[in-house]
């Protein structure tokens, strides 16, 4: 008897009529003790078991309860209900594991409205309930179309390091990584931390980042992206922050700052056609919640957008693309600026832009996703291409409605004696990052990049707003657990 | 004017003969002050680009050397030269970054054949040689062909936590993650170390798996797959072993042992397929690399088999399937084994299989792919389905030619009463895996996966024999450079 997941049997649909089937699957619900509706991850339908309960033991009707799991194996029928084309008629039922009601009832598994932050409190089992099913499966759809969209255009993945010696890059704090014994930290003979005993002989953190060495390898491959786990050990118990976050940073030999704008703009329409595209269902129902809960919020709060009008704006639109000094006119001579709404008000050139400036900009004023280029050297990277007027870095942001940043990237400084004057500029030892200093010295070329960080896109296509609910496991101040 | 990669050229071809384009990339070599070797990375190849240097200045010409890297503008034509299809007639060379030949000299980058050894100490500029280039687009295939792999399936890509707060596994040692002041570790009225003063409050590590985690998911979501990096704080100086290594994890609730095998069987031969069909230049330049080491071998170190044939082989066949029990007694009776050849003899039932035996079994015995399954419980991990025997587990392992184990897998005990058991067994504290144990409490159902460290991998398709050369940055013991 051919097995088959939620998924198949749904897609397949009439096509299987009158076929016997087996399909296992955890209950959600049992109606009138004899509706099984059954969910076994693959989609967020449940297929309907029918269960003539005559023809079974009483026993067993009696351990078909929520959250249970059953091997059923039964026909498949055109379904006379409505809401679905299809349903099975149970011939033997098999309980694989029960659940007790009682224990149920403690857990999110109990179908009733709960908090998110419950959901979060049980981060082990929340992969069985709706929302948070429907999340992971737009997060995968989200990473395949990266890893796709990036193998069709012929670039190579690269794992760079996650424990690393340099701290040159300076995106954030970093959390140690040692295996000293801390009751008995070896020291020198001038009482200092001796980390030659370390495991790696050097002290050695968590990276921040993997801009530099996926630098170094697109020096010699041409393209290459990374896309592993990035951490920031800062203290900031928000909703837009994890201190374990996973980030996609593509580097490209020979781009310059446009064609780094062209790639980025390219790269988020197609993920997101392609979560679209292969999360309808998911979509719907994630779609239904956020009117819900903009419904909720008080009126300025709102937005204007649902979901899925969000998502297609950013794919019908093609972004602005305006330098800082524009932006800074443009919100200098805001209404907000004027009337001292903004938290921190723009006073003129130099400033350095907060989400509050940034959605402005693509909520209000232009009502589309703006990327800006050409910063202030002084509140960009050391590495970022120093323009002509010696004053603005080719550094870029692409802001997103609800988001703000979403991506930031720039094209590197290529040449070896201004990316020294700005090493030194910035306080960084030359030591320290010779290797890099090294892509340089032979055959250095024009090149660019940028970062993504996949939660906040996960968050932008989900609607979701506390990026703890887009992780399986978050990681954040007081928090490990799991 | 249209600008291509290397590789796309390549591939164009003829197609493209009497158009006028622009190439990127870096002088491999320079012939007779006409002719160019340009690579960009995009493939092994180079294009040749052809130099009538009197239309050129001098000074240009003298900076086109080893290393430097060049944008060139001209006209493709069919090549009258052996070995390549077409070439560029260059019409403008601008050089992107001159590479002064005297420092070339002291780098890898200097066209003579290196040591693995000096590669490694360089490994920010060995994506620039042919070697490693080479392992970087396998590798980047076979990533690819097992994220393809997966999503066809529909399994769901899931990050699970990389710090952890959980020792449970077991898998090996652990590293440390902290951002405690250690030249002042706060400490409790006992004198112990405050680990509620750390970022996470509590005591935290980097992972040795994402298995539980995983397992979790899967209760949920049916089919799920890790991939990412992990860790083990082990003093191994091998060539076998890696501080931090990548590692594919695959979950699927309703699956059985014998499930398990067809998929990990499945899965390998799609995956080395893939990049078989996707890296055909690389991989012949890493056969002809594998026949000269295997060359300066002594005959008995030699391998019976080229690396391509020694792929076919495990493609063509299908695996043998042998319990432990009984490759314990082929092992015993064995002449290795009967005339002390093995370092660690085989006395009886219950012995732990070392790579010396997993080898004999593959590629003396069987001459064949083999999977081990059904181990003494002692040997194996507290998660592991105990079979009905009481002795041994639902354990399997594959091993491969060359590598020994590639995959290691087990059905999970899903049995919260035989799984409780397991737990005191080991010594482990319920209250630590408290959400690993709900797993089983709410619609427990037979599940099962394995592990696959992706370098092992990587190593047997590019018949590389040290894993610090197939990865970009590696992490062994007193190493965590760039």
């Amino acid at each position: 008897m051919q097995s088959y997941d939620v998924n198949t049997l749904l897609q397949k649909g009439k096509d299987l009529a009158l076929q016997k089937v087996t399909v296992n699957g955890w209950v959600r619900a049992f109606r009138s003790n004899r509706f099984i509706a059954l969910n076994d991850g693959s989609t967020l339908k449940n297929i309907q078991i029918v269960v003539d309960f005559e023809n079974f033991d009483e026993n067993l009707i009696k351990q078909i309860t929520t959250a249970a799991s059953l091997r059923v194996q039964g026909e498949v029928v055109e379904s006379q209900g409505k809401g679905q084309e299809i349903e099975i008629i149970a011939k033997d039922i098999k309980i694989l594991g029960i659940a007790n009601s009682d224990d149920v009832q403690e857990t999110i598994l109990q179908p009733k409205a709960h908090t998110l932050e419950k959901l979060r409190e049980q981060a082990h089992l929340r992969f069985r309930t709706n929302l948070f099913a429907a999340i992971m499966r737009v997060r995968n759809s989200l990473m395949f179309a990266i890893h796709k969209f990036y193998n069709e255009k012929g670039f190579v993945y690269i794992n760079t390091p996650i424990i690393t010696g340099s701290d040159a890059e300076g995106a954030g704090e970093m959390f140690r990584v040692t295996n000293l014994d801390l009751d008995h930290i070896p020291r020198d003979e001038e009482g200092k931390i001796d980390f030659s005993k370390d495991f790696f002989g050097k002290s050695t953190n968590l990276t921040v980042s993997g801009q530099l060495e996926g630098e170094a390898a697109a020096m010699g491959l041409g393209k290459i992206y990374t896309f592993g786990p990035t951490f920031r050990a800062e203290n900031s118990n928000t909703t837009r922050h994890l201190a374990e976050f996973w980030m996609i940073e593509p580097e490209m030999a020979f781009y310059d700052l446009d064609q780094n704008m062209d790639l980025a703009e390219e790269f988020l329409k197609y993920v997101i056609t392609y979560a679209m595209e292969h999360c309808k269902d998911d979509l719907e129902f994630l779609t239904e919640r956020f009117d819900k809960e903009q419904k909720q919020k008080p009126a300025e709060e709102r937005s204007d957008l649902g979901l899925m009008e969000r998502l297609n704006y950013v794919l019908k639109n093609k972004f602005v693309r305006l330098s800082y000094t524009e932006a800074i006119e443009i919100l200098k001579e805001s209404k907000p600026n004027k009337k001292g709404k903004f938290k921190y008000p723009i006073e003129g050139w130099g400033a350095d832009l907060q989400s509050e400036h940034e959605r402005y900009l693509v909520e209000k004023h232009f009502k589309m996703p703006v990327i800006l280029f050409d910063y202030p050297q002084e509140i960009k990277a050391f590495y970022m291409r120093l323009n002509d007027d010696g004053k603005t870095v080719r550094a870029m942001d692409v802001l997103f409605p609800g988001i703000g940043e979403i991506i930031g990237g720039s094209q590197r400084e290529e040449r070896l004696e201004v990316l020294d004057q700005r090493i030194a500029q910035f306080g960084i030892d030359q030591e320290e990052i010779w290797w890099y200093r090294d892509t340089r010295r032979f055959g250095s070329v024009p090149h660019a990049g940028f970062g993504l960080g996949l939660e906040r896109l996960v968050l932008f296509v989900t609607g979701m707003s506390n990026i703890r609910d887009v992780i399986p496991f978050p990681r954040y101040p007081k928090s490990a657990g799991f």
